[in-house]
């Protein structure tokens, strides 16, 4: 019997950087802070919005228990806490619990991404889930992995009573409602992306990990308790008001985008790590506009 | 202003083929005939399922005519009439036009598909619909073209008077959501797919030219009522139990399966023209049982 | 046993087009009387860069008698009739036969690509080949088909005593040595992009059809000239140079930036047919620059 | 001025695992004696082909140390140092020239590869050779990163003197040329597959990374051998009896065929580490026959 019951909106959150590269664990806490104030589920720190991939771990340790502390009581905390290997991810998944986490988002490893068939897939989570400390939720990111997780696998891995979840960033409406008919009933089906947040409601899905709630959690919040209370078409119409900020912060421009816009919003974005890049002016000023024509800022 | 209202479920017609491979014409008729028992809102001839890339231009137009005639009273016909150039789109546009088609339905070109950006699709619809004799809607079908269109080009084109509407079976219910803001009112979008039917319809789309009809059309024809008589939950369980039988009619078995299906629930499949391949003995048992599973056929 | 002997260099030739799009005649002579003057081996009508999918059969067939009728003698005259349907395909191939085509070019059908698997590619080509008044080459080109065709079709295809070659369009030349391991002595086997034109020499093929060739014949020829006089070096050299003038007038600028370059060059490109674009002011001032800096224009 | 020269074969080593999945030392130190027979260049440690995405940083120095104390002399010691942030590539890069490594070969970032831009990559490798202690080489696999490197930022790259050569494993000979008209006199770029070996070395390339030295060094120098005493018949023979052995342990069966056949062959592979699977029974039986019909290993 799975005994975690995760509903609502949660941010994948971004980590503040300082100029030199090192983590703001000030402006870290006092984003908490701010989405503390918003009717958030809870957190997900370490996810692919947080630059997880340019952490160590050490860093990550520390992150997660500073979130932990940080948040409201009530507020559930996830960690992403998916590496290459099983043995690593094992790893790192008890240190996340120790660190605070109460259950752990775990990527599909990708590397070697044509030998990560079904078969594959199904023993790295069932290793995982089997020496794991704390539930498991499955990710599915094409978009980073380029590999799409069967529903077959979905299907099998959601029997195992410590896996109690998925978080599904594929964006296609279809393969959520087809994992919805092979999944048990208290599995917690998350969709991932906030293009796909008011179909997904429509499906029965109540669980959004949105990368846009970073920026723009009341707004997330709002869409979900429109629809519940029946306001379809006002649920509808602000999903739809968010749909071109979602793309901004994401597809187009990517996580120094998103972090410029939680700047412009009254939130902590900070700098990026190297590799990645600021946004150049222009596309500061074509982010800026597009924030003012969805309502979220003052022209 | 545009006065087309195109609003239910249209099937893009199979085409049946005699063991010799010419048009069985007596076998669409009485296929039109079956589904003239339905309530769907019309038809579209010579579409990607309707194997046109297959037929000469005096079959399409014999097809035409034979569907237009075949038609109960009040259904729209539509007709696939894109090819590559532009010159020879309009051709087959006012010819189907003068076989009885109401509206054409036209892909977008594809061949040079790197070339065929933003500005060539807005040029070269502009000038199909300014010398269409008919109403034109816009044909999106990656899955065929390896080609998007952009947000960007259906606001545009879809201020045209002469172009009324839009198939989008890209399958990308948050794409359908992001046209949907920039479409003017009146404007006819249609799910191209049955995978994103139930979704669609919660986010106000009230047209599927759906492959899937061919085989189910009383079940797509359901799937809508339901959702408009306020039972989703019904409406959804529907929709979530005809997702296999999509997959298997589309993506997994192609216009074979889907023929396959359709002889099995008594309409008139027929053979597929080379190089497509009937299925094998081994793929039409797999066929046949998802067929059972989904309650469409007994054991 | 296979008697026909392709060796050298082909261009698959433009279609000149006049500014109210229809195709002039006089131009494609004044072409191909130029291209007589170099030592090519032949000509390749209706193929991707003749824009054959924008022609009508009636086109299709004056194009092939003027071809064949201008060629200086001893020229092989190909023919690309590839068709989505075999039917179409065998009736458009003994159409061309009786226009002057000495063989013909047939493109993988590719619509439905996800079924054209190798058994259907297997069986589309064998029914051709057994149907066709001329011999058959089959014509890889994933870029624009988004198939390529299997090392075991190649095999099987070749021991066709009516296909007698291939062209490989698809640049890798690690697939070009392994399909040269398949195939019988006698076998045509050519490279169908000038990118790849000199490893393609270094492993033993001999023929190349090469879009670059309608702008730069000379230089194409010569890169064979020199390689087979052992020359290896300032073959390498001359291939690297006309590396960038290839890509500019393929991957980057397409057939629209091939006309242009074929208009400086001496030759005549004209328009392109609508959907394709012409280059804008500044896209034809990046090509000249290019054609400059490889020393095939004056500055 | 550079000053490294590096010229000949290099395997991109296994890293053999015991059982338990630890790493198996002794047989690591056996294939480098059995190695150091054959007439290698070098040696690249925890490359992909070592499964370095799943060893930790200790292991990665333990490898190092011992890879570095086992090489015959005068056998250059390459350590694959590439991480997602270029602050721990510069980290691990010094750590791998402390315990041995005498230049780094520095893969990509590429998780959030649609920001990984040209400017991005050359502020990143740049950024690295300022800081790293040994001399830089690029890593470009789009296999495992679905991302290339631009012939411009290879240009920019090449000219810092710290940055000394390139591994191009994308298996794109035009693209090897390409590279080779950018680059400055004494850059050493490298062919990263066997497919590629003998087109690489008719361009001029001289070093090969080839994952397929792991199981046939002897077979792989000698390409390089006959090629360079004139012998382009044979050199290219041989090349082509390899090239399905090489399909077949890395794009068919991966680490875990490579791993299988240098077990055959005389080598110690071992396990691969979870979630790579091991070879089923089928997989073992095809590769072995792969390897008999290349005359690689009695029937």
């Amino acid at each position: 019997m799975k005994l975690m019951d995760i509903r609502g909106v949660i941010p994948p959150v971004i980590t503040p950087f300082k100029e030199n590269g090192d983590i703001d664990f000030n402006a870290h806490v006092r984003n908490i802070e701010s989405w503390n104030a918003c009717s958030l589920a809870g957190y997900l720190a370490l996810g692919s919005n947080s630059e997880a991939v340019y952490l160590t771990t050490e860093e990550k340790i520390e992150l997660l228990q500073v979130t932990a502390k940080s948040a409201a009581p009530g507020r559930i905390i996830l960690a992403g806490t998916g590496a290459e290997s099983t043995r690593e991810t094992i790893s790192l998944t008890n240190e996340a619990a120790r660190a605070g986490a109460q259950a752990a988002l775990v990527l599909t490893p990708f590397y070697y991404w044509t030998r990560m068939t079904e078969p594959a897939l199904i023993a790295h989570f069932t290793q995982l889930a089997d020496a794991a400390d704390i539930p498991v939720l499955l990710y599915n990111v094409p978009k980073f992995t380029h590999l799409n997780i069967s529903r077959r696998a979905v299907e099998v891995l959601s029997q195992h009573p410590n896996i109690i979840g998925m978080k599904d960033s594929s964006g296609d409406v279809a393969q959520l409602a087809s994992f919805q008919s092979v999944i048990p009933a208290g599995f917690n089906l998350a969709v991932g992306t906030a293009s796909a947040w008011y179909p997904a409601l429509a499906l029965g899905v109540t669980t959004g990990i949105l990368a846009l709630a970073n920026c723009c959690p009341k707004e997330c919040v709002e869409v979900q308790r429109l629809w519940e209370a029946g306001r379809n078409q006002e649920a509808q119409d602000l999903y739809r008001r968010l749909l071109p900020v979602n793309t901004a912060v994401t597809a187009t421009f990517g996580i120094a985008g998103l972090k410029f816009a939680a700047d412009l919003l009254g939130f902590r974005g900070g700098t990026v790590r190297s590799p990645l890049q600021e946004l150049t002016g222009e596309e500061q000023l074509k982010l800026r506009q597009i924030l003012v024509v969805a309502g979220l800022l003052g022209s």
